[in-house]
């Protein structure tokens, strides 16, 4: 039902889990959509009508309207592949969007490529989204943004350029570990107590081979010395961050760390890093992968790529 | 249906995923049988009825059968908590076994206990009638028992005690990432690449901070750097065990190490540890669980404990 919105084009986001939209004009967005779409359970002929869908009313008969799309839809199990530029490379290129096949004569569809790394070998696809909306907002930024989520990423940013990158799935292991690991036993239900965080976060940070070793022991300690689920869920939760940001540390060296992404995730970096003397400032990762796209399209239009 | 067997008792060793039950006499084992009914599926009312169902034929009206059960029906989601033996202490105790309820009238069960430590927390639950097998084979060792599985044990003896042990969830994170991780795309249906093993080993022993951001490089690889599938799992494995083996190499002093698990898996832990110069001794595991449930038997006909 077209309720008179008319967007002059419109942002996707197409993750592995979700897939949300923005109508965009001239005062930025008229409207935002999202549904539980994500990549992961689609084959590459159902992106087209789950976004058609999706977005029907705002398209319009008389013209042709511009979707300009980054994150999973364009991975190799996605829409289409749009591939990967190579690190090190300025945040976006135009010319580098690719165009997917549809049907529908009303739409334009232009996925934005990952960004791979070769030595040592690495890849994102969605976070080089955020971090061009980033770079809108700070230019000349020179240092580090962190993007916390399934697969973290840490990224070198210097000249408007990718510099180097490296990725962790630390909050993929913790959703395997507490979820379906023999450690879900004691770790459900808990709160957060971040005391159990922090002394966990310390010493995985301080001895990372202990790492392993300390996972069974939350088990253990709950079975005969009484740890409740929220120490255990706090303390897999640093064990893991601990792991993570002991590797990292060649990231922290240049000492200007900006964490992108959800609030909750964000804190939990930010007060590790705190513990280790690292200040960081937290940006809002809807608000960046939103100004992103909107680079990648003025971009576009630039070029005069839009037909 | 009754073939003949009227064993003198009957072994039972009910883990997570299997019961397994033997029935003896003088001479040894008369017949072996198993399901698949594994305690993590039962609830405890049904572990009567469950095993009842497995030896119903090997019962004998006219007297009472004893039944000796090792691994997870005494836990504490089990048939009955058998509860633990605080170690360091001597490998078993015929006086610690903990009868199970039952209904039936021509069989009695006896649940072997586990054994905990309490600093740094520790459980086992099975492990310790297979050390017993052993060292009923061996009662002067003196140096390290390394039980590899879903959680692997390195436990020290001497003296025919336990005198601590330590426990890696190393086979489940294997188990986890390589099924249901993103790697899972990147190992699956590979063979064995023993070289790559070596090197993802190699390089976590050494630098067990770098094993967080490995784990994605492996799927990095295989999408960049056409990294198969065989050289992905032997790596993910490889990296488990380097950040297994560094942790665990307090252990690894005294130089007399005998391993006891399945033949597979236990190949990998010797080459990863003569790697590092350390040799090794394979020991049968099932051997051992049946050896060591024997021990308990005979130690408590000796108490009389049996009615």
């Amino acid at each position: 039902m077209n309720k008179g919105i008319q967007p002059d084009w419109i942002a996707v986001d197409w993750g592995t889990s979700r897939l949300r939209a923005w109508a965009m004009g001239q005062g930025g967005v008229l409207e935002k959509r999202h549904s539980d779409d994500g990549a992961q359970a689609l084959s590459n002929t159902m992106f087209e009508p789950v976004l058609e869908k999706l977005v029907a009313d705002w398209l319009t008969p008389s013209r042709m309207t511009s979707v300009v799309c980054c994150g999973m839809a364009g991975s190799r199990q996605g829409w289409v592949d749009a591939g990967y530029r190579l690190a090190p490379c300025p945040v976006t290129n135009p010319l580098s969007l690719v165009r997917a096949p549809v049907n529908c004569g009303t739409m334009q569809v232009w996925l934005v490529p990952g960004i791979k790394q070769e030595t040592p070998a690495d890849v994102m696809r969605g976070e080089e989204t955020q971090i061009s909306g980033f770079l809108a907002q700070e230019p000349d930024f020179d240092g580090v943004l962190c993007l916390p989520g399934t697969h973290t990423k840490w990224v070198r940013i210097k000249g408007g350029q990718i510099l180097d990158f490296k990725t962790f799935i630390t909050g993929e292991l913790f959703a395997l570990l507490s979820e379906k690991s023999i450690l879900r036993h004691s770790v459900a239900g808990g709160k957060w107590d971040q005391e159990a965080f922090a002394s966990a976060f310390k010493s995985t940070f301080q001895e990372p081979r202990k790492f392993a070793g300390d996972l069974f022991m939350l088990r253990a300690q709950s079975l005969v010395a009484d740890l409740g689920a929220s120490a255990a869920r706090a303390r897999l939760s640093g064990l893991l961050l601990g792991l993570e940001i002991s590797a990292a540390q060649r990231y922290l060296e240049r000492g200007k760390i900006r964490i992108v992404g959800a609030e909750n995730l964000a804190k939990l970096y930010a007060d590790a890093l705190a513990m280790i003397g690292v200040s960081s400032i937290h940006l809002n990762a809807d608000t960046l992968t939103l100004s992103g796209l909107l680079q990648e399209y003025t971009r576009l239009t630039m070029l005069d790529r839009v037909s």
